[in-house]
């Protein structure tokens, strides 16, 4: 007789793999951090050291966020609705030119609980301070992938650029065999990072087999600025300096036309769509449709808390869904399994990370969310899917698991104390609100 | 010594009044049905027979669902990612030749089910045996503005037009005196409409002082077939038959020129906006900013639930921000505040009752919604009105009061049996099954 320790069942089971199997009252079996078994009945001759009642629920991988700068969780609501440059300069600066490590670490703290809430178990962060985000991350239980932000000024973190190499080659080490954190190289920009600093962070990824994640043509003034810098293109820069490749996750993509959405297709280039942060910011709409019809691995994220003001990756699929229906005037385009594949194998993919998470199969970690489904708003449920992408909200989501272990059980948080989690977030808005103030 | 029904304290009031006063640590005091104290503490000489802590969240006026179909709650999901006329042809039009009252009645309270839950406090509909969408909402205890849909062809609640005449006066006779309940005089749209039941329509309504409500300009096709078959525009065609005026509430309108807008504002036309529902059937953008600054009432609608397919208003109020400042490239479009006053006073405004209900102000009707803040995508805050923009979602409202009376408490419904509800809906969902497989 062998035991599983966690068995999931009397649910849905949407498992995202690649026949896209729909299991109707299903079970998933979890040994240690791994699912040991997918199917409609718990295997014979074994047990279950715990199990959860799914509640006629669905039993979906769990969330995929591809892009966030999870500190800023501290930062959403501080300003909003203003031209870019004075969001910059008198809210986005002041604050980050104070901000130190347990700043972030709390920031960070407060994004985990935000995202594991919502039903996210993996995210992909660029900020500063990686060391803390990546360890306030483990300490919630939550999968990432983070790198610290690399550009041609200095930073708050690191001070000169020198010292952001030698930090990222530590983080790379420090964090290589833990079971949840992975580490990137991550530039920030073109228009940000000089030729030497893209070719040197390139270079550094290859050798560490990491990924290389940069914002890339997210709005039209970068566009200018790189063409006006460099006569030419920010795709035809990749090109220049030899970085255009499989590795490389280029977050936004936003300006790009149709023969560059082609070429990147053919290098193997990942993407994140930021659909929300896009529209709240106004830089535009990114041509994700086109690049799904072209190949590309297109993935899903919220960017930061200043822009967008949630991690709520269902609105995130929501919005994305019916923005790019609008956009082509067609009601086919992105439809919901679409998206909620971006939201989870797809976003995974595009991390890098497809083999480990992202869907429902035996020998993959065990990322699992559990959604609560008997609620009016999803009463009655025709479809899943389009439950899940028009309908559902993060606080649907009943439970959730990651590399095997219930980070949250009955909407309860078993990893972070969540009102003290909640008293120090306050504490630092106290300090930004000074900062800004004092401007 | 006087004493309130109902006092709800320790939260701050965002009255949305004429001055939009904000009162940290509030008071609001209801006696019967309305509201007779709002200030930052209980007037002397008074006590509260039961009073509501709202633990430091916000206090807000009920939000106002200005356009809905509330009974197609029950086929959310049913159809989604496909062309119109499929959709119409296959899923909708089988049902609806199907349906009879109890199934509108069921649908109903489904629907109310879910609004109070997300803190609508009224909506305004219209669809098919709409006595029996009143006699759900006045169940529920939720304020609502319904009528009888109009058409050329005919009705599977009425039969012939005729009758559809009589039942709109029935109704208008029967709800009269109702605390809830209006009703409205509805025709479907322009093209869907001859213009002798336009103008007997109009008359109706101006006869017994109703808001005639339409669907209008919604897509381009429309447009077109209103031209190809009248040779003029769609506010041309209102103008020819003298319909447009201050009484006409125009759902969706997003196909107009700006001297279009110039007129409707000049007729005091009222405009429903429903960003989602637009997105997702691909509908097109409404110039929404653009009408409000030609000072057209707008408010907000979220349309029938197969093509949202939630009824959200907070997630309605995000996508819309968020649409208009992508639409116009601008990120202080469509600002948290003006967004939320669509959602509360405009949108009563826009329905006509102004007077009774969308903000918190003595001698109003009491319909107040409390929303629990102290949760991580909530924490820290720097400003309510970006946070129940951009952050908040339905979940987040803990107590809904409706005309005086405690509908929710802590999230319990207390006017429905909501397992109760749920389940007649999943039996009616094994009709809508049975219906469209039929086919």
């Amino acid at each position: 007789m062998t035991t599983f320790d966690l068995v999931i069942q009397n649910g849905t089971l949407l498992t995202m793999d690649p026949e896209n199997r729909v299991i109707e009252n299903g079970c998933l079996c979890i040994s240690g951090d791994t699912i040991a078994h997918v199917g409609d009945h718990i295997p014979e001759d074994h047990k279950a050291s715990k199990t959860i009642n799914a509640g006629g629920g669905l039993i979906i991988p769990g969330l995929i966020n591809g892009h966030t700068h999870a500190p800023m969780s501290l930062f959403k609501g501080l300003a909003d609705d203003l031209p870019l440059m004075e969001w910059l300069n008198q809210y986005i600066f002041p604050v980050e030119k104070n901000m130190d490590a347990d700043f972030i670490y709390t920031g960070t703290l407060l994004a985990c609980a935000e995202m594991i809430l919502s039903g996210t178990t993996t995210f992909c962060d660029m900020y500063l301070f990686e060391d803390h985000v990546a360890a306030a991350a483990f300490q919630s239980g939550v999968r990432c992938l983070v790198g610290e932000v690399l550009y041609d000024f200095p930073s708050p973190n690191y001070g000169d650029l020198e010292n952001g190499f030698v930090y990222t080659e530590r983080l790379i080490n420090k964090w290589k065999n833990n079971p949840l954190v992975s580490i990137a190289v991550e530039p920030h920009a073109l228009f940000t990072c000089s030729p030497e600093l893209l070719e040197r962070a390139n270079q550094m990824a290859l050798n560490h087999k990491t990924p290389l994640i940069i914002h890339f043509a997210e709005t039209l003034a970068e566009v200018e600025a790189i063409k006006k810098k460099y006569g030419r293109s920010p795709l035809e820069h990749l090109e220049a300096l030899n970085i255009a490749g499989s590795h490389l996750i280029a977050d936004h993509a936003v300006h790009l036309d149709p023969s560059e959405i082609e070429k990147m297709a053919g290098y193997g280039i990942k993407v994140i769509h930021n659909a929300e942060s896009n529209m709240k910011l106004s830089s535009g709409i990114a041509p994700v449709p086109q690049m799904i019809a072209q190949g590309i691995t297109v993935g899903m994220g919220t960017d930061g808390g200043a822009s967008n003001n949630n991690m709520d990756l269902f609105t995130e699929m929501d919005m994305a869904a019916k923005l790019h229906k609008v956009q082509a005037m067609d009601p086919t385009v992105m439809d919901a399994l679409t998206v909620l594949k971006m939201a989870t194998i797809e976003g995974a993919k595009a991390l890098g990370i497809g083999h480990i998470t992202g869907s429902l199969e035996t020998g993959k970690k065990a990322d699992i969310i559990v959604i609560d489904t008997r609620k009016p708003h999803l009463t009655p449920m025709y479809n899943p899917f389009s439950h899940l992408v028009y309908a559902a909200r993060g606080q649907d989501v009943k439970h959730t698991i990651i590399n095997g272990r219930l980070v949250m059980e009955n909407r309860q948080l078993l990893t972070l104390n969540l009102e003290e989690v909640m008293a120090r977030a306050m504490e630092k808005a106290v300090d930004v609100r000074k900062w800004v103030s004092s401007q």
